[in-house]
């Protein structure tokens, strides 16, 4: 019909085997991608239902919660996050959004689109949230209906202290709603024991599964304040009022959307692979190998962005040096190693390199990989580091 | 934590082998499994971005367009919808709206939580979309902005003249937003012909893709209104003037969210499947299956919910004979044939059984499989049907 239509059918498309070191997808297992292949069965099959009762019991595990409301929201991370904000904001209602990177945000944008009035509590990026300021703003805005804060910024690898933060907001009367997308498996989320009433997660991450679903969980309160809201949730497709009644626990599975099939069936595995593991062993696993690609780095005499204390284990913001062009060695870790890291976003774009070591590619032989590739390629670019990073990381390792 | 924590981790799951021949999923071909199988790579990979542009164009061949917005949306059919209400519609806009179904239903629903007032033109279910009635619809509102309709209804089997429809809003200066979910690739979608201007669609039915994604397609014309809206779009997961930014077509590639990458493996291989057979062989083949499928329901003595004229080949509502458990027969068909035929939907729970002949799951043995299984478990349950089903859908396949 047009110029841009095929006239022929193009080939299959077969991907490049990468290793995926950016800020998500991270590599996914091979068992999680079996899985995904599995026959595709009804989303109402009995079948599928107990596996569906399965993956809620498994996201609770993960997110360390009792919570009845905890499902994979049929979207990417992005998705998540409005299906909280959607549900539990109102128009006129004020929200204290915590911004220190460019997750809080997208929250402003999100809270603004609900019809809410955002406060924003502003932190330098590459900061944790100030939570002195947040409880100033709390006192400040008695009547706000929630607290929203990242608890791992993927844009600056900066993680926050979630538990204070949610005991300054129910202190205040405040729900809370947290952006775990980076942190969910990778290190501690204790949804119940830091009392947080909404709380979404991503799969590309430290799940390892494939993008596309949003893992989520409301506490009890959060879940009154959705069934007593006084006007409708603006969105069809997110309203949890709806969602219920095909997820929800009594057995009963009311059509509301078509549920990706088989996206499930990865989710499903790698929340097995999760507890095969078990939460603790994988957090250690975690801090283990960013222990041992900062004692690389630090060798090489590269710097990272965030204070020690404030690191996530699992995304590390590397400050580019003085001259070097950033892209051109993104693009040689690429082209000569099959390597992806990520780019700066945002206010960090050509300032940090960030490097994921997310799930199952928080690995020894993904660290030292790295390592090996970062230090050849800035060498072959004429960039003065020292060189050992490799040995610097198997010490720590081995 | 919980007693509804496993203590241990629970096997992979591993799928029945099921037959599909409800309204959808549709029996997805093994070549799309093992493309959503293949490695993961990142969401802006210059491969997985050229992935992209060749899926927008093999989009554009299945829905007869030369739109330059073609992509698939990061959720299911129900998340397509809202997409092109919620950047199409603003407050007091006035939208006619088609009922002949569950989905119009929706739409009106979809509106509303738009701030739009949802005009309804209603018919009754199992019947099409009266052009009349719209006609009158539209000289009776002159200043709506846009037509609603569903090409295909899914929970009733009918198709409505989507070239009339869209003719009469053009005339009246109105928009068009057509649910072709259903009928993408089973029966002709012609956005350019028919001068639609947002079209949506799934993709698990004809397309035999899982479920997960939505493709759409928007005019110039659409596209002008969305760009020159007065009010911002309420969603900014679904904001198509955030996603043209990782999706548009000059190849800068802005992060909006993490892609479903395997999922899009997915979408790319069944779209390649489509232009191997070509559009004008799949119409015609799902055409065949119907009247096999039509002749061995009429030798039983079974009978259509819809007219001839305005039948799915696709979709067949089949009336429940009376005094029938008609739960049971469903059940029958799972345990003893791993067959899924559909309930029936809303105003029709009850009265019709849904047999879908989509994409792979229209073929010869899917037509004889589903009869001989039927006439079995109806003549096991005592329910007086003739014999000879499948003989009758044999003289019409062979």
């Amino acid at each position: 019909m047009t110029e841009s239509i095929p006239n022929t059918a193009p080939a299959s498309f077969v991907p490049p085997r990468r290793v995926l070191m950016g800020p998500g997808p991270s590599d996914v297992h091979p068992r999680v991608h079996a899985a995904m292949a599995r026959p595709t069965i009804g989303h109402l099959d009995p079948a599928f239902v107990a596996m569906m009762e399965e993956t809620k019991d498994l996201l609770r595990y993960a997110f360390q919660t009792a919570n009845t409301l905890t499902i994979p929201v049929s979207g990417p991370g992005s998705a998540g996050m409005e299906v909280c904000f959607v549900n539990l904001i109102e128009p006129g209602d004020t929200v204290i959004v915590c911004r220190n990177g460019v997750f809080g945000g997208r929250m402003k944008e999100v809270v603004e689109r609900c019809g809410g009035v955002a406060v924003m509590v502003d932190d330098a990026w590459g900061t944790a949230v100030d939570t002195g300021k947040v409880a100033d703003a709390l006192k400040a805005h008695p009547g706000a209906k929630a607290l929203a804060f990242v608890h791992a910024e993927t844009s600056t690898g900066v993680q926050s202290d979630a538990e204070t933060l949610c005991r300054l907001a129910r202190e205040a009367g405040c729900l809370t709603i947290v952006d775990t997308v980076t942190s969910l498996a990778g290190t501690p989320v204790l949804v119940d024991q830091w009392g947080a009433d909404a709380v979404y997660a991503g799969t590309q991450k430290c799940l390892s599964c494939a993008p596309g679903l949003s893992p989520v969980t409301f506490s009890d309160r959060a879940l009154d304040a959705i069934k007593n809201r006084s006007s409708r949730v603006q969105s069809w497709f997110m309203d949890l009022n709806l969602v219920m009644g095909y997820w929800g626990g009594d057995g009963a599975r009311a059509y509301h959307h078509t549920a990706p099939v088989n996206a499930l069936y990865g989710l499903h595995e790698a929340l097995v692979m999760l507890r095969e593991e078990g939460l603790e062993a994988a957090w250690a696993r975690h801090r283990t190998n960013y222990m041992a690609l900062r004692a690389g780095l630090e060798a090489m005499g590269l710097e990272l962005l965030v204070d020690e204390p404030h690191r996530l284990p699992q995304l590390n913001a590397v400050r580019i040096p003085e001259g070097v062009d950033e892209a051109a060695v993104r693009r040689r870790l690429l082209s000569d190693y099959d390597l992806e890291i990520g780019a700066g976003l945002g206010d960090l774009a050509g300032k940090v390199w960030r490097i994921g070591l997310m799930g199952h590619s928080s690995s020894a032989t993904h660290v030292i990989l790295c390592l090996t590739a970062l230090e050849g390629t800035l060498r072959d670019l004429g960039v003065p580091i020292r060189a050992g990073a490799a040995a610097a990381a198997q010490k720590v390792l081995f």
